[in-house]
């Protein structure tokens, strides 16, 4: 796990009943450095709302918390923006529609570099899911067509975000969580990581690091799933 | 749409307390002409089943009701498995594979082609969603990266298997089915039924009917959506 890098990734941008990041404010302000910039990656952006407004709604959450904001698309070369920023954080939506603008901007290249050497990343849900591997496991409806569903390969796994245990009642035949899982491990090698809502992933100093009050669960092919605690760190799970 | 393309489209294979195809046998028996074999595709298989056994567990429900069924991989050129079939069925599973795997064998041309000239066509869950325009409203995860999302296009709309109504209570904060399809709008102009589990639709002599004891619901871009109803035609609805 690369030293330099700092990683923060939560499941979700709002747990229920709380407001947008309002329940992981401590966690945000204490990532970034104060007095910096951070780059809001609103592509992914749910619904009819323009990056505009999305980028509203991430700034004032930040404003709350001391960090000014700004928006990627608001730069004629997205990729630029990245060279003088203090972060940056990639917001949830649609993990497809996030990664086929990232590649449309060459932003795929360009944010392995810099975060690579130490520019602070931060993800939610689709922000997230991107910093692994692959959108392999993403939960999302495949809307648009991405060139590849390789992502941003910061950590050596996949992450499931939004991982949901299967209630016991349900009538509904579609697939659970779990058994979606096995099945890309039919099909793919790397380590998933169910990061159940509330949750998130630390990356300081090489040690990745779980958050938040609740275990995630860890798959791993052709083995029995792990649960993680909170606080303990995946790196000995990992290849 | 083709008057002479017959198809019978079912939401999933098993609804719950039901064994497989066991809530719609008639529907079965009577779709598909009697004495002729049908060659089953287990490409979707879902979980760690090979190709034999996904297409036993077919023929079994099949014989119940007096059709001989084959398994499209035991032939060398599955495209060609068509060319004397009584009619095809297309298995559930993971939507991605199966289309993966359909691409790869140079059987969307073939399927699009036999089924288009009368071949009847049946499909569950993955096999009802590639029968639409795209497989860009599947609910599967995308364990594998199909060559394009393009699907057979058989009907002029997208299919959304084991379509749900948002629970009234739950605290997670995923997106609903609804959202979802909604935002499919902002990329894709076709219209999306939402197909319940129970759900069928009918194609036979140009009208698509919708089966089973349910409504169904239907989207398109820019309108309220529409609840269809049990035995009702479709076309009038769409392009």
């Amino acid at each position: 796990m690369n030293e330099k890098m700092n990683l923060l990734l939560f499941s979700t941008s709002a747990i229920y009943g709380s407001g947008y990041l309002g329940y992981c404010g401590e966690e945000v302000k204490s990532f970034f450095a104060e007095g910096k910039e951070v780059i809001f990656i609103p592509y992914a952006r749910p619904g009819g709302i323009s990056h505009d407004e999305y980028t509203a709604i991430a700034a004032a959450r930040f404003a709350e918390l001391g960090i000014a904001v700004r928006g990627i698309h608001e730069f004629e070369h997205p990729a630029r923006a990245l060279e003088a920023a203090g972060g940056v954080f990639a917001g949830g939506g649609n993990t497809f529609v996030l990664l086929r603008q990232l590649y449309r901007f060459h932003l795929v290249e360009a944010l392995r570099k810099y975060v690579g050497e130490g520019l602070p990343y931060m993800g939610s849900s689709a922000g997230s899911n991107i910093a692994g591997l692959s959108i392999g496991t993403s939960n999302d409806m495949p809307i648009v067509y991405p060139p590849a569903f390789e992502a941003l390969e910061l950590i050596p796994l996949n992450i499931n975000p939004h991982y949901i245990d299967a209630p016991a009642d349900s009538k509904h035949m579609g697939e659970t969580r779990e058994t979606r899982i096995r099945e890309f491990h039919h099909f793919n090698p790397q380590p998933v990581l169910g990061l159940r809502e509330g949750s998130w992933l630390l990356l300081s100093g090489g040690r990745l690091e779980l958050g938040g009050p609740l275990k995630a669960r860890l798959f791993r092919r052709g083995e029995e799933a792990t649960e993680i605690l909170p606080g303990e760190a995946l790196n000995e799970y990992l290849p």
